[in-house]
């Protein structure tokens, strides 16, 4: 893959407490934040629960049609962790004990502390490759295209940093964003002219409250500064024309 | 529909805000927990981008394999807001004025400002039902068993009390949490064997830090006290034995 074309990913949430709605995911706009940052325009989120079946049925939707995969959630030690094993069956791979796993736990935690429970973290499909945790030990992994991360927010986010190298992003998605005090019943029409004359721009329109104000923001996204630049300038133009104050956001 | 009868959701979110990470969403949690809350499960959450294949295809899916499915986002104004078109093509009805939300609209606002953005706003499905807005107006509306929501997470709030008599919920999904100070791969045997003994029953174990310490909190799951009441013994039982601090979380 060369950069200059486009990359894709899914991201793929496992956990019940996500669908109870007793925990509030925060890993998608983590991942989604740092793979656009790399190049990688996520396609889709899905977040699915426990079930084996499930999770197999939707890994294999989501690796055929997307350059990755993330998922997070289920590689701890308890008996609702169940990605390793769904992950090995998706690819039709042995689930076994991952030796280096294996040597960095055992180092990890002091004698007598690896117990069984610690050491179901270390059954992965057959020759995955580890993604390295600094921060609980237990490490992550990934098989071909599907990359495999825990569901602790903090664990998570200490862990991308040793993915960086082994994603190939393409041109990073730059964005900018224009704030305005305005509604969006007002400015409609005209940015949606100026969406029509530029098709290949993502042109994005949110209101927003504010210190008790309404406003609306407009966010252009586009791998090519010049056309953002351009949109820039052509929604400048009508911003001006009709009197909108631009504010701070 | 009776009571007792499984009753099940998934909910679409409609948004290229989420999938670039520049909004956290918080729908998926205020949908679910009011959705547990009258006795409906959520089996699958997916975040689409505002694109029309991609929101019919998916909808024609989710609508199939669920009792309910609950979108939010994409109903506003602008150019980017194609919920509505989209449910119209996936139930292959016509997209048109609907009568009563313009007349919503109409009284809603002062002379003069129910203007040409504002009027997209009253396109809809054929038919369709509309969801009242205490809030800014605009109504949502439902299409067979498909429910449209706004993005806008305050506005969606205020929109769900109006919404709880057309959906017909099973038993309420009970749940009971017990917090530990413990580590996940200390319990991991015992909860394992409690589940195998009562597979019915839902039992998730989420490491939390807290205060500077760790601890777990084991989540137990079901449509039926008794069962829950059984489970929370077997689990009280094996704490007990293992001398395992019990904490408020």
């Amino acid at each position: 893959m060369t950069k200059n074309t486009k990359v894709n990913a899914a991201i793929l949430i496992i956990g019940n407490e996500i669908l109870s709605g007793r925990t509030q995911d925060t890993n998608t706009s983590t991942l989604a934040n740092w793979l656009n940052s790399i190049g990688v325009k996520v396609n889709e989120v899905r977040v699915v629960p426990d079930i084996e079946k499930k999770i197999i049925d939707t890994l294999n939707v989501l690796r055929e049609e997307n350059n990755y995969v993330f998922t997070t959630g289920g590689i701890g030690p308890t008996h609702d962790d169940i990605t390793a094993q769904s992950v090995a069956k998706a690819f039709d791979l042995k689930y076994e004990i991952h030796k280096e796993a294996f040597k960095i736990l055992e180092a990890y935690y002091k004698p007598g502390e690896f117990n069984e429970g610690r050491q179901k973290m270390v059954w992965m499909p057959e020759k995955a490759e580890l993604i390295l945790n600094p921060t609980s030990g237990a490490p992550g992994f990934s098989v071909k295209n599907v990359f495999c991360l825990p569901g602790v927010p903090s664990i998570l986010k200490s862990m991308l940093g040793g993915l960086k190298n082994r994603i190939v992003g393409g041109q990073p998605i730059l964005s900018l964003t224009i704030s305005l005090r305005t509604v969006e019943s007002e400015i409609a029409s005209s940015i949606s002219k100026i969406q029509d004359k530029n098709k290949e721009i993502e042109i994005g329109s949110y209101p927003f409250f504010h210190a008790g104000k309404l406003g609306v923001s407009i966010v252009i996204r586009s791998e090519d500064q010049s056309k953002i630049d351009l949109c820039n300038s052509e929604i400048l133009k009508f911003i001006e024309e009709k009197k909108i104050e631009i504010v701070d956001r």
